[in-house]
């Protein structure tokens, strides 16, 4: 699939402002795979569909959740974090899109986990630096990312569980899993 | 056994300065015992007895955590979260004490877990805001803990995630565990 023909599959699902967020995401994922060896098609895939299920219903997507081998323990999190889990199950079955590492990359978008691909990790960073972001520190990672993919990642979860934690708000086990690995 | 008896035999294995901190931890227990109706014997010895083992060999608590049923885990992370559990374990084969509720209270104090006893809440908490730490926002949770107990551990578990989590270190699974239990 073409990137022009995968961003036109995604456009419906999206709303405007989401659509150009997924666009730099793209183009920022597939700087990253450039820099970073890994597969362009693959890093596109995962990039144009990470938020293929931002804005499904939550009825829906807890369903989903409920009916297919996704964990339960997600329901307890906010529905911020269905959406990755949630869209690795439908850009399979409503797009036809079959391939696992593609899906594992959608999967973990959001959340991270212990043991990334680099492909996962491509994903996950390009969605967290991507040049609209406006988040304290962001230039720094940015900076980062040109010669550290780890390194670049880590202060992302680290910044994002910070941030988490300021609010109060809960924080996804295998996000800390993710943090822990990288320390 | 009697708290003076109790602080004689904890004596020899602590700093002098670490024996008064055990000192302060005991009262503020008893305190928190009494208001939240918690046996006093239990949260006395819990507490006499939290540090017990805080200046062991690092290679003796590796041994004791490798052949006793404590989880392997624990050598992936600071030998600051290795004290409480082999306290659980030493202070009964060399003690005698046997109170598997006061046991648990010492296992958990450093790191806390997902589905604390009120025992075992207090005597983290006492840890954590006896009079002599000065650490920032504690007389918040000193105010708190006169009224909520579950609050209180709130405020001090985050704030000691968000210390950990600024400082680019580790935090122990469990210890998120009973953040997300208390949000």
């Amino acid at each position: 699939m073409k990137k022009r023909e995968a961003l036109n599959l995604v456009k419906p699902h999206l709303t405007e402002q989401r659509f150009l967020h997924t666009e730099r995401v793209t183009e920022t994922a597939l700087d990253l795979a450039a820099r970073f060896h890994v597969d362009a098609q693959k890093a596109m895939l995962g990039a144009v569909f990470h938020d293929y299920c931002k804005y499904r219903n939550l009825e829906e997507m807890k369903q989903v959740i409920l009916q297919s081998a996704l964990p339960d323990l997600l329901l307890e999190f906010h529905h911020e974090l269905w959406h990755g889990p949630v869209a690795s199950i439908l850009v399979k079955s409503e797009l036809g899109i079959d391939d696992d590492a593609v899906l594992s990359a959608i999967y973990w978008h959001t959340t991270g986990h212990a043991e990334m691909t680099t492909l996962e990790k491509i994903v996950y960073l390009a969605d967290y630096i991507e040049p609209g972001r406006e988040i304290p520190g962001i230039d720094k990672i940015r900076t980062i990312a040109k010669s550290d993919l780890d390194e670049a990642v880590f202060h992302a979860v680290r910044n994002q569980m910070l941030y988490l934690i300021g609010k109060s708000r809960k924080v996804y086990p295998e996000t800390l899993n993710l943090y822990n690995a990288l320390v």
